[in-house]
């Protein structure tokens, strides 16, 4: 009963209906949706690392992960005071334990008055614990110089992913010539291409500067701006800084810049800031966009709306499994902040550990307190260490002959340019592949290092880039630079 | 420049460009988004607590949140095992504790084994930990009397709200007529309606029965299935079981009726077990969907697509802030569970701490090891209390004149019927309230009970509700009980 026709004569013919949810019936803007960071390659990457624990003879010993920014993974240990911390709480019978420093138990009962029947176990307001939104809120204060920050303006997340995506959502509405467009950097990180084409949105172009260090320039934001406006109603420009997948850091005056053209062109601001710690060139310096437009006084600092991003699982900590982070919003209508706040209660709260975390973030031992010297030694070792490896990425990748690598300023990632020969270019388009992803399966599958094509992140029409991180143990990262340039070297004679 | 006509009047009037991103620009979907569950008298119960903090009197001394489903809010202690496998993963130098029993750590290095870095703070894979689907695998087969379940068919996420958004947006397709229908039962959790509005699907009601304990009719589905093929394309049917709000436990019949239907009508299903465990009436028992289904043997086994939900938030641990859950797809194409899978690692991953609760929820301690006696003892105690206290509440509410409840048969809520007088529905609608929001506010400032109003979960067109958890603890529950029906009594008084 009930059957459409088309339906009969297949159950006639084999007995099988149609499955209901089918490549063909399912959502298109799903099916629309790329990202690399965790794409084919990376499906590849566990296979050849199944195949090596079977005892399959491969031309290396081990898979190294180069694709993406998981400081623990490539084996960061975590800072002592927060795990201290969280397993207090997670466990509150430690609180009677001689093994635990005074600040961390004073902190983990601190939380846990905070929390619902004093437990992590509670779901949390869906904004997030309001002690934490108070302690992001003076973190911030003090980020920026004494600005104020208002804790009712913060949202915690399920790390700046969820904020991010929630804040796109806001912003799609429209269809046709009037649908949302948004600006995005390219290259990017894929989870803005991957966000706007699930919300069916229109993603919006603007390409960073190679030749000036990924640098961004206004001129090319107003060309997208201009040509979008033929096709879709573009109201958002989203700025990575520092960039992923492009290590640039941005100078105050660009920022500006940016934040002067946003406003004249009544641009809503996404900055992810998430990369905000690591900042590792000499002359290099993280400015937030919310003192920026402070600064710049009116009318940009009454009137700007602005959405700023940042997660806990970068910086010195790395604690990406806990899905931490949160939004600070400026400038925005009171009634959309409503809005923004009953979507985000639909999925109840963020993880409460992941909270936590952040709050230690945002308010680490002060001097006076037992833990602050650890503390300082491990913060200070991981960012020192991370400081070193991309002084050597940049140098090794420079010295190999078709590689060019920007300086790494920061974040975690180089995203060198290399040349593939034409040949190398034809067998790629004869395999179906993007001439980057020929290039990086390649080099997979011969020296187990996976690293990403620049085609998953966007780049100029017939320029090829990858992008490693600069995350595998100092000891481990010049050898495998090495071999890196070194199969390039091969990868271009065999396809010359 | 660049600004358009409208907008300089605007400046001109009073030097302020109207915002980039208000109620009229932005998504409309997201507008239309209702969640009552953490609706305005959530938020006004903040509010009331907020002002007895500062002394305001008030005619109770606390409020209770009876809004929730989140018992360890409600002061259920955690289960000691699962919060010391979690310690030991959080801080692994507690490995060398003698605090900590033995399959404890056992469990800990196992789970961090799995781990990227062996560390929680690595992203996992998107789709959870493998060890741990394996896990949940064989959890489903000892649940499910032997039925083979295949890790590669489950997916961690981030609560069961996640899995059930994912699930849904895959389905969400064409416009018009052709747009994507979901049946959902009303009374229904909210998550659903909130979803597919944001989703821009529709919503087809099918009305369960409160005659009969809230069962589901499938002539009733085939009513709603018939009306809403007018005006849409109903492509899934949702089903909760155990039923919030409604406490109902789904016999086995009605179970394989709903999937001849579902079979026939060509509908995806969606099973929300998330109570699975939370069954108390004499006679009930839960038969979990995958079960009945692959026992109804062809064509049903092998063709009937669902999906399957389940959480680490209620049960006997209720261990919701840390957003554990998955889901378990059954039949569905190969190629829409890749797809699948691309749009969960655009959110990186589930959080870490979550999954490895769910894996000792789904591998609890096996008689043989020392945790096992007080592992047991602390689920009895706490599932124990649960029944009790749904026998207690179907009790006081039954002999309060006005009020009338089902059985609570499982989960964790009751939603008794409660007349309203014909004035107070009036005085409402002047209010511009639902009357049932209007009692739950009053209720609410008068005695301090927070219950969520039965418009937020949908039902039958002049009839009244509230949503009351069974969580408080026993002491509290029945003053709570009797406090709640002699408001009624009196506000029935007022208003005749
Ligand atoms: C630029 C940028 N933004 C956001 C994120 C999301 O991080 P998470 O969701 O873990 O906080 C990342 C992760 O790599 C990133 O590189
Ligand atoms: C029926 C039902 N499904 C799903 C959920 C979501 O729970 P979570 O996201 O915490 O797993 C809930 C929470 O109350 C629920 O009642």
């Amino acid at each position: 009963m009930a059957l459409r026709a088309g339906d009969h004569s297949q159950v006639a013919m084999n007995g099988l209906k149609e499955k209901v949810l089918t490549l063909d019936t399912m959502n298109p803007c799903v099916r629309k949706v790329e990202y690399a960071v965790r794409g084919p390659i990376v499906l590849r990457a566990l296979e050849l690392e199944q195949e090596l624990r079977q005892g399959v003879k491969k031309p290396f010993t081990e898979v190294i992960r180069a694709n993406i920014g998981d400081a623990q993974a490539m084996g960061q240990k975590p800072i002592t005071f927060l795990r201290q911390v969280l397993a207090l709480c997670v466990h509150p019978d430690l609180l009677n334990s001689p093994d635990f420093p005074e600040d961390a138990k004073r902190r983990a009962e601190r939380i846990l008055q905070a929390c619902g029947g004093h437990s992590l176990g509670a779901y949390s307001i869906s904004s997030g614990i309001q002690l934490i939104r108070e302690d992001v809120a003076r973190y911030i204060e003090r980020r920026d110089g004494g600005i104020p920050a208002d804790p009712n303006n913060i949202y915690l997340s399920t790390g700046a992913s969820d904020a991010i995506v929630t804040v796109l959502k806001l912003l799609v509405a429209g269809e046709g010539r009037t649908r949302t467009g948004v600006l995005i950097p390219i290259p990017q990180y894929p989870l803005y291409s991957a966000a706007l084409a699930e919300l069916n949105a229109v993603q919006v172009d603007y390409y960073l500067d190679e030749e000036r260090a990924w640098a961004l320039d206004v001129a090319e934001l107003r060309r997208a701006l201009a040509q979008a406006r033929d096709h879709c109603c573009p109201r958002a420009l989203c700025v990575i800084n520092p960039g992923n997948p492009t290590g640039q850091v941005q100078a105050r005056e660009c920022i500006e810049a940016v934040i002067r053209f946003a406003f004249e062109e009544r641009l809503f601001l996404m900055a992810d800031e998430v990369y905000q710690d690591n900042v590792y060139a000499e002359g290099s310096q993280f400015h937030s966009f919310k003192k920026v437009l402070t600064e710049m006084g009116p009318p940009y600092a009454a009137q700007q709306e602005l959405a700023s991003f940042h997660s806990v699982s970068k910086g010195y900590m790395g604690e990406c499994g806990f899905r931490g982070g949160y939004v600070e919003v400026v400038n925005m209508d009171p009634a959309v902040q409503s809005q923004m706040q009953k979507l985000m209660s639909v999925r109840l709260c963020p993880p409460v550990p992941g909270q936590l975390l952040l709050d230690v973030v945002v308010s680490p031992p002060a001097p006076s307190e037992p833990s602050f010297a650890q503390f300082q030694a491990e913060r200070q070792a991981v960012l020192a260490e991370l400081a070193a490896k991309a002084k050597l990425t940049e140098q090794v990748f420079n010295e190999a002959p078709g590689i060019r690598c920007n300086p790494v300023q920061g974040a975690m990632y180089s995203f060198p340019r290399v040349q593939l020969p034409p040949r190398a270019v034809q067998r790629a388009q004869e395999l179906g592949l993007a001439p980057d992803m020929f290039f990086c399966l390649r080099l997979l599958e011969e020296t187990g290092i996976c690293v990403v094509p620049g085609s998953g992140f966007g780049q100029k029409e017939g320029t090829y880039h990858f992008r490693m991180t600069i995350l595998p143990p100092l000891e481990k990262l010049r050898p495998l630079l090495e071999k890196l340039s070194q199969f390039h070297a091969k990868f271009t004679r065999e396809y010359s």
